[in-house]
């Protein structure tokens, strides 16, 4: 086999268990729903998936799978099981370029969810029957049967819980020491339902592994195949322009009393934008910093070389590969000030608005009433998903959407006069960022969001259009509480289709 | 003075600030922020808000006020600061045709937010400056000058916690007894918050009286003015068919094992439809059924007569008028079933979604993917707001819209391509109700979605311009993610403005 685990396999009835890749995915059956651990490209199985996807291409597997997940997941999994044909549907986010090409094309039916919503959906059996099988990575397995995590939570534990089999990846070149960050509490449904007791964003409420009874575990498998984590394109002076607005933001927001010096917990999106804004921090006066998000990425360990974070909780540890190497190199260091949670805790509503974190997102587009969209390029093409924008954007103490106020070189405006599509809505957002500035629309009717969106965060190229619809909209419906020439409305997204820009020549 | 309430006020020594009405409206002054107790037309003062308006409307008064309430208040108030033409800024919520007129006039700067969201959002000083004046409607103030509401609780509690000055208006023709039903808690503030104790409906947390400092008491006025809630609609076919939809769904899911059998807190929106959807209950199998709403209405009560309530929570005791004479007549009966609380408490996402409530709320229109228009006419004209359906639709066990198929004698679909206006999202919903039947989308990717939406509950005049545009937008595009055509998404809105009817002629 290669690949020794025995000795991270502390229940030595279960290495009995122990196979070949080839011979778990044999155990994969035609309609099954798959619940897998993995969120961001971080924690998932790769081993089994490998080897059914070379089956499948092989002809030798002739079947459709449902794929549920935590996140995201790498090539090796959403890649090569989409580009193999065996996905039915998918759920609940993801980023890999295979799988998005054919989500577009009509082959994969994708639900697009709150990821706080995914484990009690299916635990309450909303989607499509129960998990047939989980497919968990893990660094070691306990005495008792209990799967340790690897690099992310997810919804792992629930999937677990759940599951009617549970096939086990170990993946050695995740180290046994990574079950210091775990944090697995599975909320009991209602009518019985507790009140989740985290009141700091360092509170650890659950146990290091995932509770499992050892006779659900048909498989156990060793994999040597290392996080698919993608890397962060280089902190370019848009993005510093937009980490400063929010730092100059923050720190008024002292000034006024209405943030205490060392903020609040940080939740930021996943991305390069988001990462260079929670980097910019390090540079901040700011202290005593905690994160309580979904994905660590690399800011966040700049801000611990600093000094200035205490904790980063989140479900998902996924650096750019080569901070991933530095975290591996350093992990006596960062362990301690790392927490990964289910992501129904992580994400969770309740622990959202009862920490009251400072929530800051990446919007694909927005539009001049303040309207968001997370998820579609031209109301119809599937980017990614909503992830868990909406769980924090509603619940947060402050809710930041962030952007380039213009994309494909200025063709595409950031800044619409209505967004093709709709994830987060008027009533939940406080303030957009651009590079051009800062539109703080707290407690601002339509039309005042408006004006101070156009004014404040637009770029100047479209500027003079959307002023001239708003007062277009005001001149032929005068002043109704929100102005629209409704045959106009999508306008820059048709420009844009008909003449590749937005801009009118 | 005439209306005698000096038994009433149980601190003898505030018995010196009663005063007259138009003596208190002396006390407003321009600028101020002022919060008032009220939610749907119930618990709002009324004495000093007609004396203000009297006072403007004969020039003795040039001020402008913003107004924050809990929700929708009375003609003495919304209506009559409306017409005289006093109001700068009024949030979350209105109901009346005065002020929704002012609105849709641009005369008024409406910001329509969740409701759970307005206590903290003023508490957080995010909604510009404090609250300057509080008036309250009160049944007694206690010995400490703790103030007792009357039918409705909404955001009273903390603005009178904020308030610089307090102003209570004792309305006699609320019984002193509606104190029973009065559960007062206000959270504390990140990063002190505590987890919220209620994990059952009927669980009491908190005071049933508003502390206050008499020292911040300005002024007392006798009112004997009644409530002005509105009557209800006869319960018509549609409704009837509508609620007979959701028994069935319901006993499915009690069926298959999702539910238990007395289901879980029921929440519903406020009007017509709403109500009848919950009067239908009453011929309904279930027992034992509890009540985790926003507004009690007329259909509870007779639940309650059919002994198959438990207890109703909300934070608004809304009955039509005939109701509400039945509800004094017969207090005694329905006020140990009966818990008010503060709206950030009763419409808590946390509570939401810790006990599981079933959703049940009611949309201007939907679209075949299953996003929501809870807000605006035509996109732009504002009918009430978004209430606290986004509160509950995004953290519910089983979330429900329901809607007429069809509206304006059947020239406007309630299906729509794609909404004009949308507060809640694809990713909020699962399950839509008309008098056609049931669309249960949960689950669903959107072509999927679209499918069922369509021939589940659309009007059969619209179902082929609904498939109609769906299969043109797959046959341009392909089979993209969520087939729209951006220049006909919104043709079925234009067409209506156009030629007055959605139909194509």
């Amino acid at each position: 086999m290669g690949i020794e685990i025995s000795d991270r396999i502390k229940n030595k009835a279960l290495l009995a268990k122990v196979t070949t890749a080839e011979a778990a995915a044999d155990l994969i059956k035609d309609g099954m729903n798959i619940g897998v651990s993995g969120f961001t490209p971080a924690g998932y199985p790769k081993a089994v998936p490998l080897a059914l996807a070379k089956k499948a291409e092989a002809g030798q597997a002739p079947l459709k799978v449902n794929l549920w997940t935590g996140a995201s997941v790498g090539a090796e999994l959403d890649g090569s099981w989409a580009k193999a044909g065996i996905l039915g549907k998918r759920l609940p986010y993801q980023t890999n370029n295979e799988i998005r090409n054919a989500i577009n094309a009509g082959k994969i039916n994708y639900t697009d969810l709150h990821l706080s919503h995914v484990a009690q959906m299916s635990r309450y059996g909303f989607l499509g029957g129960g998990v047939d099988l989980a497919i968990i990575e893990a660094c070691r397995i306990t005495e008792d049967g209990g799967i340790v995590g690897t690099t992310s939570e997810g919804n792992s534990a629930s999937f677990v819980q759940s599951a009617k089999q549970v096939i086990v990846e170990i993946n050695v070149t995740q180290p046994e020491e990574l079950e210091k960050m775990h944090d697995v509490y599975i909320p009991l449904d209602p009518p019985h339902r507790q009140p989740i007791p985290i009141t700091r964003a360092d509170d650890r409420i659950g146990t290091t592994y995932i509770p499992c009874d050892p006779n659900k575990i048909i498989a156990i498998v060793p994999c040597d195949i290392i996080d698919g984590t993608r890397p962060l394109a280089a902190i370019d002076d848009d993005a510093k322009a937009m980490s400063g607005h929010l730092i100059e933001f923050l720190q008024n927001e002292i000034k006024q009393g209405r943030l205490p010096k060392n903020l609040l917990p940080l939740q930021s999106g996943v991305g390069s934008v988001a990462n260079a804004v929670i980097a910019g921090l390090v540079n901040s006066p700011f202290e005593n910093l905690s994160v309580y998000t979904e994905v660590v990425q690399d800011g966040m360990f700049d801000l611990i070389d600093a000094g200035k974070l205490v904790v980063a909780s989140g479900t998902s540890l996924s650096p750019s590969p080569d901070a991933l190497k530095h975290f591996y190199a350093n992990i006596g260091k960062y362990l301690p000030r790392l927490i990964l949670r289910p992501q129904e805790i992580s994400n969770s509503p309740e622990i959202a608005r009862r920490l009251g974190v400072i929530a800051m997102n990446t919007a694909i587009e927005y539009d001049i009433y303040g309207h968001v969209n997370s998820t579609h390029t031209l109301g119809t093409k599937m980017m990614n998903g909503i992830g868990g924008s909406g769980d924090f954007a509603r619940n947060a103490y402050l809710t930041f959407f962030f952007t380039n106020s213009v994309a494909k070189k200025g063709d595409i405006s950031s800044v619409v006069p209505m967004c093709s599509h709709i994830d987060s809505t008027e009533h939940d957002i406080d303030v957009f960022v651009t590079e051009r500035g800062v539109a703080d629309v707290r407690g601002l009717s339509p039309k005042e969001r408006a004006k101070v969106i156009i004014e404040k965060t637009a770029h100047p190229d479209y500027q003079p259009l959307l002023r001239d619809y708003v007062k277009r909209a005001a001149d032929k419906l005068g002043p109704v509480h929100t102005p629209h020439l409704l045959d106009e409305a999508l306008s820059f997204h048709t420009r844009f289709i008909e003449t590749g820009s937005m801009k009118v020549k």
